[in-house]
């Protein structure tokens, strides 16, 4: 299965659409000198914009000379352009961007045949932990050699495979977004509470299965689209207990994601750690503990953080319910569940009005009550990308 | 300015609306029974439904039924009818329902005079924290009888003020949600992140100011509308240092939502500190802890959660940044803070595309690129509760 050679005849290129590019995009009326006028009217450093969108292109054209000069065949695509079969087409997929780019180009990818190459185009702007090393957005042609004389480390990447079940699961995927929300906009809106599922069965004669055409690279996220409401679930890991859980949406996160949301999410800052080891201290006064010393407080923090972040290609998965309501009537004392922790599978049952399941933070789904989803590894699913140490 | 003793001759009832009335408002076209029927297909237990219905709505029939036996004139809304002038209409103000209910009715109190009181109409399913205790749910007469006879404690509920200063900031709040999103659903919309701010003035030409017409009891929240994607600020504490945050949201709170949403935000749970303790182990293994020690760990985890709450009647208020994105490029060096802490007034600028500030999860206002919100507490726009203690 591991091809130990990089062979590439088709490649891909996936370029990030640069701010510059969005914003004439979303006003295709005006003229470059009135989008100018428009722009700096607005409080935007136009000539800035303008930098940052030739530091991109000329990332892109040095990507796409590197590999004609390799005889390989080559088409660009950005965001906006890339359709349905581009992958397909290719033998490689090369990106030029950041790690949105780099993610919006594996979710295509379905298998781990097809190898996925991020170059950073911008690395004094973010950092892409998805991409190359930023010593190859200097050096492009060096990496594209060393790649076709194979000095380089195969990775798959775990992935998450998603299988929705429900009467309503054959929606298209929402990436250009012009929705109607359902629900008036209220985080606890009263009524919703009572949305419990039914002491009967809940199977429906209409219930249907549906593998999602997309696998999730870094995480998964369910929750209600608007972002100040609250979201119902019922989560149960490995086969176990289902739990109701009352938060502002579920991440479950690969080990790529791992460095990612779910690690903005759990991750405790060193004011954190300081307050809980002054709970520590007064709790237990003996302890020969300073909480002034910022070199234990530090390497406790990272400590902690670090414990959230696991391979890449490990085969599990963590899960975070985000702003997790706790106590009170609902959900019932029946199940308890941690608000973080790792699973090899998971079940996750909608009781949300209008809300949505969201793949890597690009493409959703509707994801409403009674909708059941399915989150599991299978090996097939990795996305096949490359290590390549700098010199 | 304190009152006292409770005067009150013309009351607004404010009533939850329930579940069912909610299916109702929105299918009027079917009858009872065919909602019943798509009720009951939809896997939705129908009795249930309308036990809870009942059960509620007697409570709203206790609650007018004890003012009128006091000779207060009252008049019963709910969510969809509770129109402008109201509350204006009234010198005091009873819910009934859950903590939803409550703030809503609070939400259209503009000043501490007017009186709110709420009951819990089904204190089996929520606690309801801003409500009197569960007591008087089942004892509505013995509460306005102890009302009326002066035998209670005004509460002063502190709330934030907020001003909107920007050149779009006239907009009307949005309720009832129908809204068109401006961007693709992208968590990490790559060239978002060119949304620097003008090294130059940020002042523009039609700035205006407006104080927003609704008062925050619980908390603010600002943040991109969709809760996949992430939200840029800058955020400035006290008059200090702006400094530029990536997060999914910003939530400023009152003591009063201190137990809410902010400390669902903040809160531990106990194996956090469980993994926290085992870190602090793990660089100081001298230590003489018990990892295992569960009554430790509880105490030590409940004293880190109990800090995160303060008094309703405190003049502070407290932040949290949600899963603040820390580390790479973005934001620059030159400020940090912490994701939590607590603060006199903030000013918060929006740097999102598609955004809004939310109040008490109930009412939305646009806040977007460049828009500022000022925080504040004034003493005048406390809420006028009451406390009973339960006999």
């Amino acid at each position: 299965m591991r091809r130990q050679a990089f062979e590439c005849s088709k490649a891909l290129i996936v370029s990030k659409l640069s701010r510059y590019e969005f914003e004439r995009f979303r006003q295709p009326s005006l003229s470059a000198a009135q989008l100018e006028k428009e722009l700096r009217r607005r409080g935007s450093d136009y000539e800035l914009l303008l930098h940052h969108h030739h530091v991109h292109k000329s990332c892109e054209a040095a990507v796409d000379a590197a590999l004609k000069a390799r005889n390989v065949q080559t088409r660009v695509v950005n965001r906006l352009t890339l359709k349905e079969g581009s992958v397909e087409w290719a033998d490689g997929v090369f990106t030029a961007g950041g790690d949105g780019t780099f993610l919006l180009a594996a979710s295509r990818v379905p298998d781990n045949r097809t190898p996925v190459i991020g170059f950073n185009s911008d690395p004094t702007r973010s950092e892409g932990f998805l991409c190359l090393p930023s010593h190859f957005s200097r050096n492009i042609s060096e990496a594209v050699e060393r790649l076709f004389a194979g000095h380089f480390h195969w990775t798959f990447r775990t992935r998450v495979r998603i299988t929705l079940v429900g009467s309503d699961v054959f929606q298209p995927p929402i990436e250009l977004h012009d929705q109607q929300l359902l629900h008036p906009e209220f985080r606890f809106f009263d009524c919703l509470q009572e949305q419990l599922p039914s002491a009967k069965s809940d199977k429906r004669s209409d219930e249907q299965k549906r593998v999602l055409p997309v696998l999730a690279l870094n995480e998964v996220f369910m929750g209600e689209r608007l972002s100040a409401r609250v979201s119902y679930h019922e989560v149960r890991l490995n086969g176990g207990a289902r739990v109701k859980v009352k938060s502002s949406g579920v991440c479950v996160s690969t080990g790529t994601g791992s460095t990612s949301w779910a690690h903005s999410i759990g991750r405790l800052s060193s004011d954190g750690a300081h307050e809980l080891l002054r709970a520590l201290l007064a709790e237990r006064p003996d302890l020969d503990l300073d909480l002034d010393d910022q070199n234990l407080l530090q390497n406790v923090t990272n400590r902690y953080n670090n414990a959230l972040v696991f391979g890449p290609e490990e085969s599990r998965l963590t899960y975070v319910i985000r702003d997790m309501i706790s106590g009170g009537v609902w959900p019932s004392p029946r199940g308890v569940i941690s608000p973080r922790g790792f699973a090899h599978h998971l079940e996750v049952k909608s009781r949300c009005g209008d809300a949505a399941l969201v793949v890597d933070g690009g493409v959703s789904f509707d994801f409403n009550d009674g909708t059941v989803a399915l989150l599991e590894l299978h090996p097939d699913d990795a996305l096949r990308t490359v290590t390549l140490a700098p010199p």
